[in-house]
């Protein structure tokens, strides 16, 4: 018996470690926030909204944010950040078309976690972003969960320019295929949960006042970011033993903790994947 | 046609306008927290979780709270207050039997939202809270959902009596049941998610450095509030026509701005009742 679990232990040990646990952001893909309230870094998603992302890179690039406000804040919903005044100019400033989801690729990475889910036919996780998917109609999307960034837009799809939102409430999934999602909040979620909010009684959540709107000091691309203030960021694989194991325990709650043990279906955005500091 | 439509008109009116749009709370279930970061309100659940309220209400009045931490606190978790050293002397400090859910009464005025729900048979509001019910096993539960306040706990299902958690992240649903959830905050979340958070790295969420904890400054009933510092809040009652509306319009996404309309499925965490402030 104990021969042959150690035999199992030895073939299986080599695809064990072969599991990547954590994986160090690729640099091209991230962008450093400062506010007032902290550092915040935003890791961009080029495989679903390649043109969003690279139109964000270049309003970064050009300093297009620096400055600008934190203009729309509604508590439990979202930040959305950007020129309210629709004046400053910008060579990059152009309306896109939209992004909202992608033909499911034949190598997809698409690690499953729910089917169905409550709003998707399956939810998931995509190179580290929650996501959903529908293998009927071979299309897969990011979900909004809290965290996640997209372009704002008025009523025409193709209608987003550089005005972007940052969800700060629970998951504002009636938004899911309906806006371009490109990135998600990796780093100083406290930063944006601290900016100032509309007030209660004002249904647009525009802060009409510019004194009492949070500032954006700068937004850059992250090898423009002095090396002190680099941060060593380690996100954790959507194909971790840690994960595997939290989604497990999450589906049974088989611990002396929960008596009631809940029927097994797991909110995507509720388990979202961990980032860590390394020194 | 225009008469039988004016003559249903007349007929309906009086019940639209019998139906209370807005209530004011009630003041016996009113606390105040007062925070560096601004004033909270908190209403109290003594429907559905009576021995809570009354020890809670004990313990605010003999000033328990005053002066303590928000010790552990974790971005997109929970916002945990009370005395993590357990030494402070109190009357009212003592074990409760848990209270995770009620019997649902014959005259329960449960307002349906969702089933089934993800998570449960059935989602709705009950008295202008977030909850679930069952009717196979007929009880009814408040839901985990952003700005629930519930007791803490140690495995044991009767072991809370005074440190509390309010969610301030991704509805944590798999505690549902499983906690006794006796309130909810209807003004103040953005000085909630102001709170110092733990590190990233740290694991079990309690900050260790007693002074980079946020200070609960004081927590008092309602009718022991100064008079200046009183606010006229009030509450949208679950059966008001602009909720009705609003869950109408989300079940479709019957809007030019939609152009994936879902498919009707509704969680209730994001369409909580409002809450506003009259002068």
């Amino acid at each position: 018996m104990k021969t042959l679990l150690s035999l199992i232990l030895i073939i299986l040990s080599p695809a064990l470690l072969a599991v990547e646990q954590w994986r160090t952001p690729d640099s091209e893909n991230l962008v450093y926030m400062q506010l007032a309230t902290g550092t915040v870094v935003i890791e961009l998603a080029p495989f679903m909204a390649p043109n969003h992302v690279t139109q964000f890179k270049a309003l970064v690039k050009e300093g297009f944010y620096d400055g600008l406000d934190f203009y729309r804040v509604i508590d439990g919903f979202v930040a959305q950040g950007g020129d309210v005044s629709e004046q400053k100019p910008s060579q990059h400033n152009q309306p896109l078309k939209a992004e909202f989801s992608r033909p499911t690729p034949d190598n997809s990475p698409f690690m499953p976690v729910q089917k169905p889910d409550f709003m998707a036919a399956e939810t998931g996780f995509l190179h580290g972003f929650a996501a959903g998917r529908d293998e009927q109609n071979q299309h897969e999307w990011l979900l909004h969960c809290p965290g996640t960034l997209a372009m704002a837009r008025s009523n025409e799809a193709d209608s987003a320019s550089s005005d972007f939102y940052i969800v700060i409430g629970q998951a504002t999934r009636h938004l899911d295929r309906n806006m371009s999602s490109f990135g998600r909040v990796i780093y100083g979620m406290p930063a944006i949960q601290a900016l100032q909010r509309a007030e209660l009684n004002n249904a647009s959540g525009v802060i009409e006042d510019p004194s009492k709107r949070s500032k954006i000091q700068w937004i850059k691309l992250a090898k423009d970011v002095s090396a002190k203030q680099q941060l060593n960021i380690q996100l954790q694989s959507e194909f971790s033993t840690e994960l595997a194991q939290r989604l497990q325990s999450a589906r049974t709650l088989d611990n002396e903790f929960f008596h009631f043990k809940g029927n097994g279906n797991l909110d995507v955005c509720y388990y979202q994947l961990k980032s860590r500091l390394l020194d």
